[in-house]
């Protein structure tokens, strides 16, 4: 390998609060970013509008779209329509925005990317404790994923080690605010909501709308979110 | 879960020899096979067309091809046309056949169906002998991917295992065959060529036709494979 391959890192983006952020510290951890986003079939494509805006603004090398069209299967509220998006911050058991298997397939395709990259490098925002009960966010699964990763490849023959950087894993919502702002984030990009309209405008009241202005709150920053009902 | 889900299984088939054998072996095993394809932009498109026969033959519950563009990544001559495909038999270290994380990336997608269908097995091809050097093809490989799974999802919160099934992992391609036609397969449906042409006759000469020709010669089996060159 280069030593320049050395410094690039695939940074799965979404759009959202959390990937922002993880990007930013990559960029800040010295690595050329190459930003992943995937098109699943998300009911909020806004989220990808978002990712084109924040690669742009926080200097990714490249930024690519892929498509999986996860509709095909569904089993969630966020690719398949005929489940309604729960309008509620209430945490009871894994909830229907779920998206089976997401977490996998995308860190499956930041891999792919990555090893034709010949880098060794992966960040994903997942986080584990202001989160929505999702089992492919906990620590454990970002473990096991890279054990796996690690026999999958051209590295694991060769002798090289793929790393899994989940940085935000054990972050509240708020820390991972603050460090975002220290690293000049600018929020107002990003999209969280699972029903954001075309033009991005936050609905305000589905779950990942809720963790995200709590955490605004405690971090005491002013909620720059643009809310569609306000 | 209802005993009916019970009896379902995901089947990854690329259209291939041992996809379609691998298929007829959940068939046997009793289970109702939901067969998952995976259009990934490979040069053989034939290979897809097959597994749309196979799974018509075998008697599929149902056959989603789902289309992943991994050309956006390049890095192999399965993907990137300005990468030839060798025509060749020799294997030294990983060919440029190899698709980066391409059993990862399918295992994913063959994960997040199973979990839409509450079922909680998913059927391989892979095989780590007669095979072409793939690091995603080893049986270690397997068990890290399973072991995973069984962490990404929403079976693993509730106490349940995801098991993913290899049947041939260890066999020789000799016996896979001789396998295959004991479960009334028809391999004239299969296409393994790694460059088929549009009506899926082979090339002969690239790495996969050599060990599915040497496959049948060691069976004692007449090779019913369509060549375009004979």
């Amino acid at each position: 390998m280069t030593d320049s391959a050395r410094n690039n890192a695939v940074v799965l983006l979404s759009g959202g609060l959390d990937s922002a952020t993880t990007l930013a510290i990559a960029k800040d951890r010295q690595f050329d970013c190459y930003a992943l986003s995937i098109d699943y079939g998300q009911r909020h494509t806004a989220e990808l509008n978002a990712a084109r805006r924040i690669a742009n603004a926080l200097g990714a090398v490249d930024h690519k779209i892929l498509t999986v069209d996860l509709t095909a299967f569904g089993g969630s509220a966020l690719t398949d329509t005929s489940i309604a998006v729960p309008t509620t911050g209430e945490n009871t058991g894994i909830p229907v925005t779920y998206v089976p298997a997401r977490n996998t397939i995308m860190l499956s395709l930041a891999l792919a990317w990555a090893e034709t990259l010949n880098c060794r490098d992966i960040f994903t925002g997942v986080n584990a404790v202001d989160y929505s009960g999702y089992p492919d966010c906990r620590p454990e699964f970002i473990h096991a994923f890279e054990t796996m990763a690690n026999l999958a490849t051209k590295a694991a023959i060769e002798g090289d080690q793929v790393t899994i950087h989940a940085p935000l894993i054990n972050l509240p919502k708020k820390d991972i605010i603050l460090t975002g702002l220290t690293l000049g984030v600018d929020y107002s990009l990003t999209v969280s909501c699972y029903q954001a309209d075309a033009a991005g405008r936050a609905c305000g009241a589905c779950d990942s709308c809720c963790i995200r202005r709590d955490g605004f709150t405690a971090a005491g920053i002013e909620d720059r979110t643009r809310y569609r009902n306000v």
